[in-house]
């Protein structure tokens, strides 16, 4: 379903004043579960009034466990070509083999380390796979893995549809993830899928107040809006996949990941 | 002065919420102004109430005018080093100098574009020189470009004390700037220098619910902080350079730029 703007300008009101908020107690997430029946009830249980215009920021990993992802590593045969990357990466051939599969290419390595072009089209650490905060049954499950979403923009647009017959009103979605960066040390959410919320802001052809050209000329709202969600999710135990936002200062709009990756051939970074 | 811990734990609240506000109608600054009588006046007109633990976010464009980092780019002679770039860096030869001269080194170059190490040690387009936005005496100025801060770790330290003077508040400080990542398009906001804020926090060892180790071992709070100020700033005439913030989700503490920057050897991507 395409998204219909809701037809007014920023900002609502005069104030630039935005807010997150994390929900507590959200559930532990099994395969096949409904994320927006999930969404509903973490918000009204933590009392979160829906307005048009917010957004709902997840977690990958719970899409990922509701999308049914987990893998048994005992199931993956490793390939020559992830036997070969294991003489030198220091990491599970079987795991090799599943980051191998989930990317279009290996762009560096290092012990412990896959810097990828996962098939999604952004460059991430080890295809996103996942080895941590995986239970079967309640049970430690040490041969299991998570992969990222099949289709993060695809889930998040479906979950906009159901959240919008559910509460009625116009509400983005936004699926993270944490990744390292070149040149800086530590991770920093970002932004896998999503619906309704533009990727990129184009200023180009904007003046500033002295009516010069902007030194910037595109900015990416989505990204932005991921390392600030990513901030009260934490990264540890404190099981909190769910942050609600109001006060998006931009308006909602159709977008996709593919609006916020660089073409390979401007990328001088790869 | 060192920064002093206050002592208690997060989080205050138990419910994570985190809420940035925009400051409007922030005077027009000028070389010499006193940044920290301008961040009391303006949350005293926004009547923001201080509290510790909050933080202010400035916009590295006004910590440079209010230190004179404006370049009139009729003093600047070129190098023969940055005469030689300017045969295939379609950029005036004297802002090219300056870049060279504000430079550690140069990583990659293309029309309009340097990406070099700056002096402060992060990798950033054309040394964050700006050409946008600069009046003198209110006059446009086409001459005139503004270098980053000197010193924007001891920018952020003495605006610090002087609001812990004013306000009787611990509130962290933190300056921005937009830069453009490897990878991905649009800029984002990210920290140049700061005072107060945890650049890292550091999770090795940490298990997660599951009692398995993290997959993600260090998390940068403070890009992720200045990713989220930056979207309320805009980039163009709103002339919103400072962004206030409550309910950080981290304790304040003593902390540095250098602590984010890569080391060179640890970096695969420059």
């Amino acid at each position: 379903m395409a998204f219909k703007t809701l037809g007014y300008e920023l900002p609502v009101s005069n104030k630039m004043k935005m807010t997150l908020e994390a929900f507590e107690n959200v559930k532990e997430i099994t395969p096949g579960e409904d994320l927006a029946d999930v969404i509903f009830d973490s918000a009204s249980r933590n009392r979160w009034q829906w307005h048009n215009r917010d957004i709902i920021v997840l977690a990958q990993k719970i899409v990922s466990k509701a999308e049914g992802r987990l893998v048994n590593l005992k199931t993956v045969k490793p390939s020559p070509q992830a036997i070969k990357y294991a003489q030198y990466v220091d990491k599970d051939v079987r795991l090799i083999e599943l980051i191998l599969q989930e990317s279009r290419r290996v762009l560096r390595t290092r012990a412990g380390l896959m810097i990828v072009q996962h098939k999604l089209g952004f460059i991430c650490a080890n295809a996103g796979i996942d080895h941590s905060n995986i239970s079967i049954d309640g049970n430690l499950s040490e041969d299991f893995v998570l992969l990222l979403p099949e289709n993060p923009d695809q889930s998040a647009e479906n979950l906009r549809t159901r959240l919008l017959q559910l509460t009625g009103k116009q509400i983005g979605v936004l699926i993270i993830d944490s990744h390292g960066r070149a040149w800086r040390k530590g991770v920093v959410g970002i932004s896998i899928g999503f619906s309704g919320i533009p990727a990129i802001i184009d200023l180009r052809g904007r003046k500033d107040r002295n009516n010069y050209s902007l030194k910037i000329t595109e900015i990416s709202p989505v990204d932005e809006l991921s390392a600030a969600a990513s901030l009260l999710m934490g990264q540890a135990d404190e099981g909190r996949p769910l942050v609600a936002v109001r006060g998006f200062p931009y308006d909602l709009r159709d977008s996709n990941l593919s609006e916020v990756i660089r073409e390979e051939n401007l990328d001088l970074f790869r």
